[in-house]
C-alpha cells in the first residue's frame, strides 16, 4: 500500500506593510475612481489624522516654548494641502501654527484649504528665515509637508532646494508627512530631511523601512479589498482611532 | 457738586448654545462660501463624528445581540448622506451596519458616498419590515439619519410617514442625527421619533432643548469668528476629540 507523504504546506501569501511608488499611485487612483472617494475627503482625513499624530507625539503640555508654536512648511502639491489641513486642525486643538507655503497650488481644492486657514487667522510667512537660529527660537517643531510621493519635483528644484538646506540645520524636532522631503519613495536619502516623526498616509512607503523614529500610520479608511489586492498586512487601529503607531 | 450715579452695568452679551433654523442655514452657507469648506469635507467630518458618538454610546462590548448589527436609515438629503458616511465608519470600527435608503439622492456627492458603502460590502435593505419585531430581533440599534433641518419635506410624506410610524414602535435604542426625524428644527414633536441619543451637527438646534437623552455635539471645525458672530457659547471639546457630550 502506498503511503503518500503529505503534500508540502502551501507557502503563506506574501504579506507586506510597505508599498512601492507605483502601488501608492495605483491605490490612490483606485480609491478615487472605483470607490468614488473624493480628493477633498481624503486630504481632510489625512490632514486631520496628521494633526492628531502631532498632538500625540508633541502634546501641548510637553512643548518647551512659552507659546505652542508650530511651523508648517507646505509644498506645491497634495502633500502641501495635507499640511494646510493639518495646520487648521492644530489651530483647533490649541496649537499656534504658522504656515510657510512658498508656491501656492492653483488647484481649486488646495485654494479652498488655503482660504480655510487664512479665514481662521493662521499666519502665513512670506519667506523662510535663512538664519536657522530664528526658526529654532520661534517654533517648538517643524512639520514637513513639502515633497510627497506624488511630487515629481527634484528636491533640488528651487525654492525647495534652499528650504531643505535650511531645514536640515534646524535643531527643533521635525515631523514629516508621508515621506521625509528629499527622500525617494522607495529609499532613504542622506541629503533629505531627518525627521523625528513620520506620518505615513494610507500605507507606509518602501523608504519607511529606513526610518528609525516614531512612525504613525493614518489610513484607516483603506478598504479591506484593496489591502487584500495589494497583499498588504497593515496593523490594526485601536478603538475608533484614525491613527496607529507602528 | 453733582455726584452722578454710576452708569448701569452693561448687560452681558446674549450667549446661547441653541440655534434657530434660519441660523443653521446661514452658518452652513457661511462655511461653504466665505470659509470655502466643501460639502464633501463637512459631510465626511459629521458622519465620522456620528460614528464615534455611536461607538461611545453603544460600545461593541455592550451590544446585546450576537452580531454587532446596526440599522442606518438614510433620508433623501444631506442628513441621509451623513448617515451613509456614519455607516461606513461604523463598518470600519467593526460594527455590522445595514443601510435602508429608500429614496436615493441624485446629488453626485451623495452618490459617491453611496458607492463607498456599496464597494465596502455594506448591505442595503430594499424595504423596511413593517413587522417591528423583525427589526427588534435583527439589530442592536437604529440610526435615524432621515429628516434633517435642511429637509423641507413634511414628515408625513411617503415613504417617510410610514417609516416613522414603524420606527416609533421599535423597542431597540435609537440615535438621531442632528434632529430627531419628525421634529421641527425649533420644537419637539410628539409625533416624531424619540431617540435615546442625539448627535447635533455644528451646533444644537433649538428643538434640542426638549431632548432629555444623551446628547453629543459634532462641530469642532466651527470657526471662532462664526461662533462669535452668532453669539454662540458652545462647549469645549476635550483633547483632540471631534465630539463633546452636552
Amino acid at each position: 500500500i502506498n503511503n503518500p507523504s503529505p503534500p508540502p504546506p502551501t507557502p503563506p501569501p506574501v504579506q507586506r506593510t510597505l508599498i512601492l511608488k507605483l502601488e501608492a499611485a495605483a491605490i490612490e487612483t483606485e480609491l478615487l475612481t472605483d470607490y468614488c472617494f473624493g480628493r477633498q475627503q481624503l486630504v481632510e482625513t489625512w490632514g486631520h489624522a496628521c494633526a492628531i499624530a502631532i498632538a500625540r507625539a508633541f502634546p501641548l503640555s510637553s512643548l518647551s516654548k512659552k507659546q505652542p508654536t508650530v511651523l508648517v512648511v507646505c509644498g506645491p502639491e497634495q502633500n502641501g494641502a495635507v499640511g494646510l489641513v493639518c495646520a487648521r486642525h492644530l489651530h483647533i486643538f490649541g496649537y499656534e501654527p504658522t504656515i510657510f507655503y512658498p508656491k501656492r497650488s492653483s488647484h481649486p481644492l488646495h485654494q479652498d484649504f488655503t482660504v480655510q486657514c487664512e479665514k481662521m487667522d493662521i499666519p502665513f510667512l512670506s519667506y523662510l528665515p535663512t538664519e536657522v537660529q530664528l526658526i529654532n527660537d520661534a517654533y517648538n517643531l517643524v512639520i514637513d509637508a513639502i515633497l510627497g510621493p506624488e511630487t515629481d519635483l527634484s528636491p533640488e528644484k528651487e525654492p525647495y532646494g534652499s528650504i531643505l538646506l535650511t531645514l536640515k540645520q534646524v535643531k527643533i524636532p521635525m515631523a514629516s508627512v508621508d515621506i521625509p522631503s528629499g527622500w525617494d519613495v522607495e529609499e532613504a536619502n542622506a541629503d533629505g530631511l531627518r525627521p523625528e516623526v513620520l506620518i505615513s498616509l494610507t500605507a507606509p512607503k518602501k523608504c519607511a523601512a529606513a526610518f528609525t523614529g516614531r512612525h504613525f500610520l493614518a489610513g484607516r479608511f483603506l478598504p479591506y479589498d484593496i489591502q487584500k489586492k495589494y497583499e498588504l498586512n497593515l496593523p490594526q487601529y485601536p478603538g475608533t482611532d484614525c491613527l496607529t503607531q507602528l
